[in-house]
């Protein structure tokens, strides 16, 4: 089923203990458009200035990436971050950040979008990401991410009121707390249930993940035992592109197969972080993915 | 089969967002004890002062505890320890520590005891857990914990002989990467794989664990989803009780048996941590330890 995604397009430049990463290619959007691509069609829908230095078709080449989306604004600058990572890889500090045409109108969702059945809205103003679904006709299964910044007095009730409209959040543990009011994950987790989403799927990095259902199910799996993490940036997003591109191919959203989306999502991030950029994503195969799901499963089960 | 542990007894004050408890038993070889019982026949080797308050054969009424190598001093005085855990409860600070016993001659073990085959030797100095080991007979599966204090120039050759000497390392998750000098888990378990252990457990609190063994089988277990965390004290030595209670309950410790027994040792932790002292594990039936052990098989599952 038509898979689509808003997000953002950046400019990063990223320093980790493994070394930097100059003005390379990153956003939301990018990440998990090139996750969802090793399992279905994504729709793309994201902004660039004239200054965006990428070929971003020549970057999909081969993926059925429909990039209908993506608009160029001539008088506009594209979005920019740099950030570091400390020595344990479990946190970052933003260097600089210049939103730049983030920070100006939200793109409009193309005609031919507008039948989309899968959703997933990255990381944006609560307010843009429900004028963007609210340009969809009939969305079966909506996601969405957040950060800390949108839970302030200022925009709380635009996280609430889009809390109502999707059917699920992905949410790093940190901010699960934020919004839950809740040390604890799990009742973390359950108190974002009341605020509207079905599913609350809780990113933990190097720990995992945390699935809860509203009707009581529940799911969790450790990450990949990766032996080699070199750029952790776009594991987020990377991980809601392998959720819901495998959501969108299977055409459904029950529990067995949300379990294994999450499996999947968490494999994708996997071989993202073995690498700066896009880099550990370009060279891979759905055959590597799918071998590495199998030994996950493996690692996991008793 | 017989297994023996030799671990410390104390009197604990701990403190947390919950509460206080203050004067209660605790100790590792107490926690290893209560957690293993529910498997297994103990072995219980472990030395107080005449100022100990607790009736501890009264403490292991109806279980299968032999408590012949329970030492009484009547001129010393038993150890204590007071603790306070922060908001997160994933970490604690020591508010103080009175050594006591422990800094006495170690305890001998009773003839009785020296023809047990599953030995686990709690947290103690490496010099005194390789003289216990050294009068057990014929070992065929030794586990011991150990902590950062053991790591310093003065005592690691001193570590670095028992880890020649013994099966399985449990161990902490910082304390594993300060041992192998590396900050990744799944590196740092196979360094330490090197040192002499055939296998190494990586104890992550409320994100788990990681078990690797030389012949490259691994394990990942997230921690039981518990809504109450009320005092995370007696955690890990809980743990390794289920985990070597396991074992010698199924007398063998092939890939199979010793995921199960960390699975076990994760359900009888979250007993553990769900109450003060052992209050969480005193009140508990082997049928809810393998209830929870269902459940998180059914949680963990894709």
């Amino acid at each position: 089923m038509p898979l689509l995604v808003t997000g953002s397009i950046g400019i990063d430049t990223v320093k980790t203990p493994h070394g930097c990463s100059e003005n390379c290619i990153g956003g939301s959007a990018i990440y998990f458009t090139m996750a969802a691509s090793f399992f279905s069609r994504v729709r793309f829908i994201g902004v660039i200035g004239a200054d965006c230095p990428f070929n971003i078709p020549e970057l999909f080449t081969g993926k059925d990436v429909d990039l209908r989306g993506l608009e160029i604004r001539p008088t506009s600058k594209t979005f920019r971050w740099a950030g570091t990572y400390k020595e344990t890889m479990d946190d970052r500090v933003t260097d600089s950040i210049e939103l730049n045409v983030l920070a100006e109108r939200p793109p409009v969702v193309p005609r031919a979008f507008v039948d989309s059945r899968f959703v997933f809205l990255a990381n944006a103003a609560p307010r843009e990401q429900i004028q963007l679904l609210s340009q969809i006709q009939a969305p079966v299964f909506v996601a969405a991410d957040t950060m800390d910044f949108w839970m302030t007095d200022h925009y709380l009730p635009d996280l609430q009121e889009l809390l109502k409209k999707i059917h699920c959040l992905v949410i790093n543990a940190d901010e699960a707390k934020l919004l839950a009011k809740q040390l604890n994950l799990v009742r973390a987790a359950e108190q974002i249930l009341t605020m509207g989403p079905s599913i609350v799927i809780i990113k933990k990095g190097e720990s995992g993940s945390l699935m809860c259902l509203k009707d009581g199910n529940k799911f969790i799996l450790p990450a990949y035992p990766a032996t080699e993490v070199i750029d952790p940036t776009g594991a987020g997003d990377s991980f809601a592109g392998g959720f819901m591109g495998y959501l969108a191919q299977a055409r459904t959203t029950d529990f067995e197969t949300l379990k294994t989306a999450v499996a999947y999502g968490t494999v994708v991030a996997s071989f993202t972080v073995a690498d700066f950029s896009l880099d550990g994503l370009k060279t891979i195969t759905r055959q590597d993915i799918d071998q590495r799901l199998e030994m996950l499963r493996e690692f996991t089960s008793f």
